[in-house]
This record gives structure tokens, sequence and C-alpha cells, in this order.
């Protein structure tokens, strides 16, 4: 295996799966006909045809209209059809909105996130140290009873960006809650960049983008997760982390983006790995347009 | 104007101008139709239809193939049809192919190559300084005699990548002679990555990627050139740069992708700026796919 394989994973999705999920006329969402189904019994809220769904509540306005979704989406959760809410809200905006203009359109829980097929924004924190033997990162092992990807490893910090937060505020956050780390010191994390990428997932369609923060670290700072999100915190050279990447399945899978894009920008991978302008294309893709359903 | 704005000026391309220019059935590069009409006197050589033009002399071998479609240039040179060679060779590849296999098929002096459309590869170099005010950037002022953008402003040392070279001898010696560096301190170089763009020119069209390295050089470095491109060096704070960047065309146009993507990786352009994700994925777009011709 090697870099271009965690990319291609974290990129398998097929268009043709899924329908357009609309509000106002606008996509803000890929939905499978499977999940459209479900909604059928609420005309009142969605309009579902085999060419997509649209939202009708607009007129209520953000909040009112996200409670209704919200409450549908409660009993369906109570028929056993969804599984639980997450409890932290994400913004549906329009995939084509000008960034200026992306006002949220509707609040859906996070876990439900996939369903209605919405573009999701977290923030990764690459946590590096230069030491006397050269640069080195902080990698955590997630703890064993999480419900994504127990026991493997991740970024230092790392988190989906909730509504109502800014990305400092959001940032200051997941790096207290997960590392233990003082807000002064996430004050001088430098952001640099982002990743993006398209999944299809047992839910539905999973399009997030990750803002990436690289974080120097003071040699003597040791962190210690507030939260129960980690079991255990590793400072490995970046050279063994870049064989860990390159070699193993053992990082989360979207972790391992931000990490090459790390290598990238630190030269750790340079210009004469033959995969090397493949991996700068393929780490921030577009969202593939969606195939019109005929008939 | 601002920094989409130069992004913009980049990738200024239509791409139902041009036809596909192929060499054993691999596309290569786009041609305008007008350049091809100029190629019809040489049937034994190359294939001219209104749907593409096809180069016939492959199984002469790569340097005899590549002789003989130089003799036709000269010819046109000759005949007024063309402006003179630059006097170094880049080498056409197929647009389609795996990294790894990137032969090239067909040597055509640097100057022909937006009439052949084919895709071309050069390296970037941002100069800065660590000092006790800040980071700082050198800047250079071309030459008010050069063919290209004279008195526009440059990066500390760019270039294109003649064949035969690899990048990092043709690092050296750009960084040689454009500005003096040597080559022990060429090498602490850093690869950063790459951007990339398309443009239709007078002469046809031009599809650049540009390696990146970011260089940090000793407060008391200066640059001295030594190939009469530059007339003069300034060591900038970065804010200035960025200011004349975003405001303003002084830069050679590609050089403004350069610095942008030296920005958003040093967090002097973050997540906060309206068209931060927008230049993300603009500053590496893919080769747009060519219209096939009807009819």
């Amino acid at each position: 295996m090697g870099f271009m394989d965690h990319v291609a994973a974290c990129n398998d999705h097929d268009a043709r799966r899924f329908i357009p999920f609309t509000i106002r006329g606008r996509m803000v969402g890929r939905m499978r006909p499977d999940f459209a189904e479900l909604l059928k019994p609420w005309p009142e809220l969605f309009s579902v045809t085999r060419h997509g769904v649209a939202l009708k509540c607009t007129d209520a306005g953000l909040a009112a209209c996200s409670a209704r979704v919200s409450g549908v989406l409660e009993q369906l959760i109570a028929q056993g059809e969804l599984g639980p809410f997450h409890g932290e809200c994400y913004a549906a905006v329009a995939e084509d909105g000008a960034e200026g203009g992306k006002e949220p359109l509707l609040l859906i829980d996070r876990a439900m996130a996939p369903c209605f097929g919405i573009r999701a924004y977290g923030q990764h924190v690459n946590g590096i140290v230069w030491s006397r033997e050269g640069l080195k990162m902080w990698v955590s092992r997630r703890a064993d009873d999480r419900q994504h990807y127990p026991g493997r490893l991740d970024n230092l910090a790392a988190g989906g960006l909730p509504y109502g937060l800014t990305l400092s505020e959001n940032l200051a956050k997941e790096c207290w809650e997960e590392a233990g780390i003082p807000e002064p010191l996430v004050r001088t994390a430098v952001s640099v960049g982002a990743v993006s990428y398209h999944m299809d997932t047992e839910k539905g369609f999973k399009s997030d983008i990750l803002y990436c923060y690289d974080l120097e670290l003071p040699e003597d700072f040791v962190p210690s997760c507030m939260d129960g999100e980690v079991q255990e915190f590793y400072l490995w050279p970046l050279e063994q982390v870049m064989e860990l990447v390159r070699d193993s399945r053992e990082f989360k899978l979207n972790c391992n983006l931000v990490i090459i894009d790390f290598l990238i920008r630190h030269g750790y991978l340079g210009p004469d790995d033959a995969s090397y302008l493949g991996l700068l294309s393929a780490l921030r893709p577009g969202l593939p347009p969606l195939d019109p359903v005929c008939g």
C-alpha cells in the first residue's frame, strides 16, 4: 500500500447512487433513495420524488424548520430506522454558494449529516516538536470505547465544527478537551490549508473539509486527554509517522490526508515521489457533479 | 482586486478553442487550429485534420523525430510565422500518463511549447528571512530588457525545467544564475508543494505546473544576479508582499499563485478569509477536458 491508497479510500464515492437534497431550489446535499423513502410519511415537510428531495418548511425560518426536521428524525430513531443523535448540530449550506454567502439553510444533528449528505467542516491539528533529534509529531490513540475508529491512531486534536462556534473557539475547545492544550498555546497554532474528501458510508454521503493547523509545542509539554477520547499519546519522529501512514492502516482514515499534506508542506514527501502531483490534486477534490436522474 | 483575480487571470482558458495534439494515440497537448494549419505542408510528419493533429514520425525514435519537428519549426521561423527559439527543450509527455510512466514523447523548444500546448514544469523559490522584526521575503524586479514581464516583480529565483536536468540540478542552476545563492544553501530549500494553471496565450496554450520551495536565508545573505535577469532585489516584510499581491498587478502573473500558496501555508491568509477554500482548490486545477469536435 502507499499514500495514494489512503486518499482513494477517503474518496470512495459513486455519485450515481444519490439524488439531490435541495432547499429553496439550491442543492445542499446528496441523499440515498432508501433514506428519501423514509421521509415520505411527512409530505408537508419533504417533497420526495425519484429525482430528489426538497425541503418545504423554509418559510418557517431556520430554527422552526430545523426543529420540525429534528422531530421527524426523532420519530425515525424511535422506530429503529436511525441511530441516536450525536448532540451537536451541523449547518447545511448551499453546495454552490459563494463562500461569503454561505448562510445556514438547515441545522441537522451531526450524526444525521451523512443521511442528508451535507458538507461538514472540521479542524485537525498537527502537534509538532522541534527537538535536538529533529522534528517529531504527537500522535494519539483513540479510546477503545469510541463509536468510530476505536483504538486507531489520530491527530493530536481534531473535531467537527458545530453550528454556533467560530473556528478559533472550536479549535480551543478541541485542543483542551482532547489534549489538555491551554488556550494561550492554542493561539500560536498556524492555519496551513485544508484537505477535503467525499466518501460513501453506511449512512449515506460524507463530504468533509478539514482545516489543518500546525501547532509547535514546547519540548516539555505533555498532552493529557480531558474527555476520554484518547487512551494514549506518543511523540514520534516524523520519519516513523510517515512510515506508519504509508505502510499501514493504523490511522483513522481522514488523519492520513492531514499528515500527507503535512509531509508535502514540510518536504518529507517531495517531487521525486512518483505520486507527488497526483497526491497534491487528490487531497482537495471539488464536489463531483450529480448525474441527472433520467425518466 | 484581490487574490482570486490573479488566480482567475492565470486560468483564462477556453478549451473549445483547441484541438488535441496526439503522439502514438495519446494526447500530449492542445493546439489552435490556425497553428495546426501551418503544419499542413509536412504531411509526412503531421496528420492534420479539423479534429486534431497527430505526430507521425514516432518510429524514428525520440531524438530523430524531435529533430525533424525542430526542422519544420525552423522553416516556419524563417518564413516569419513564428518567433525565435528559446534554446532550451521541454519534454512533451502524455496528459493522462501515470506519473511513473511519464516518458518523453517529443522534445520541443521552450518557446514553441504553447504552440503545441504541452504541459510545462517549473520551479519557484520563496526566499525568506526570519528577522527580529518578523518574517520577510526576498523579491526581485525583472530587468527592463526581458522579453516577458519586463520590470515586474518576481520570486527570488524561478525557472522552467528543461529536458535533461533533474529538479535539484535545475534548482541549483536557477538559484545561482538569478540570485547568486551558493549550492550548499540551495540544498536547504524545502519542497512545499506545487501550483498549476492553464492559460490561453497569444501563441496558444500555456499549462504550467510550478514546484514550490521555501528557502530560509541567513539575515546577512544578499542576493546578486549573475545572468542579467534581475535589476534589483528587495527584502520586504511579509505583510507588504501580501498587500502588493492582493492589491496590485506588480508581480509577474504566475508568481502571485506561488505567493498566495505561501501565505496560506504560513497562516497569513486564513480560513476567515471568504475566498480561502476557493483559493485552495483554484491553485491546483487539473487539465480541463477538451470538448469533442463534432462533424
